[in-house]
């Protein structure tokens, strides 16, 4: 990126830090540490923070793994949620995307992963458990799995499907199909497939 | 982007402060924070550290403006370096630019900045005296002058050729002409024009 022998260790360190991010490479890093340098301190400080007390102070609710400031669920404590239903989603970024369609009204299961075994990652890695004992409760009707068609969400999904089956519990999936605007043209084969198999009665 | 009610505080602030950085949206800034989230704590305090002390330990050369973590100069106080030419750029990132290219064995002068009178930034708030202080020692014999080509880095270019017009210094600026594999074809006028009208003997 630039010579070392005129540069500074502090800059190296932040680029060397910031290159860490997801999508973040080193010219991009430089370019942000520089942005960062030319801030007034307390912004410095402030940014720098924000992200240590984020990682410090966040807490999981134990039922379902949604973050909260105050270790009481938003969802989960919340009775204008519907407690029969519980959307199984791989991580938190999903459960935002859900809630900001605002489109769902049940609660969330967050597995925390997905079966990847190239990964390293099997089922005792994720909260599976965890969604066995509140199905044992009884008071949860429908099982929605929100997974992703990658190789690694059908083999999650249809392991779920086995752990849950015991449970007189009605399993779901969310609807595959082409998005509203795309093209026909440009869907992929699979997905348009699918779509047409699915075909659902009209409602104008 | 996702509903405050179900969001955590912690998680809306690290996102506000991320989305600060240049070129980094509120959709990106979530998944810095959530990357972050998943990360160790130890590495997310490094990480956080690291821009700290950048902006706290970082110290700037009086001479040049460049950036040591000593407060010793690695440019000027460099015996190899030319001590008879200044290349006078705007930022910190320009020197680091002309650094990797490895050609280049003189001293700098950051300026930090452009006169731009839109963002009000006028001749006073740039490191203009310090240059006219460094080419009074008598040492100096040429003046690089490595501004951009834009309206703003015209006028400070002019600007300082009159202040150093009164010095017996050589002032030049860096070549303009059409870029190594760029084809001609896709050259803007301004910068093919002047690629012709500069044109130098063919040394093959």
């Amino acid at each position: 990126m630039f010579r070392q022998n005129y540069s500074s260790s502090l800059l190296e360190e932040a680029v060397d830090q910031l290159a860490t991010l997801p999508g973040v490479g080193r010219r991009t890093a430089l370019r942000l540490a520089l942005h960062l340098m030319a801030e007034p301190r307390e912004n410095v400080e402030q940014f720098a923070g924000s992200l240590v007390r984020l990682k410090r102070d966040i807490r999981y609710c134990p039922t379902c793994g949604m973050i909260s400031d105050d270790g009481k669920c938003p969802v989960c404590s919340d009775p204008r949620r519907d407690g029969t239903i519980v959307c199984v989603v791989e991580s938190l970024r999903d459960v935002l995307s859900i809630e900001n369609t605002g489109q769902y009204n049940g609660l969330y299961h967050i597995l925390g992963g997905i079966i990847s075994p190239l990964d390293g990652i099997g089922p005792g890695d994720l909260r599976i458990r965890e969604l066995t004992e509140r199905l044992e409760s009884g008071r949860i009707g429908e099982v929605v799995l929100a997974l992703s068609t990658s190789m690694e969400g059908e083999t999650t999904a249809y392991y779920l499907y086995k752990q849950i089956a015991r449970f007189p519990v009605t399993v779901t999936a969310i609807a595959r199909g082409v998005g509203f605007g795309d093209d026909l043209e440009y869907t992929d084969e699979l997905t348009l497939g699918r779509s047409i198999k699915n075909r659902q009665i009209f409602k104008p």
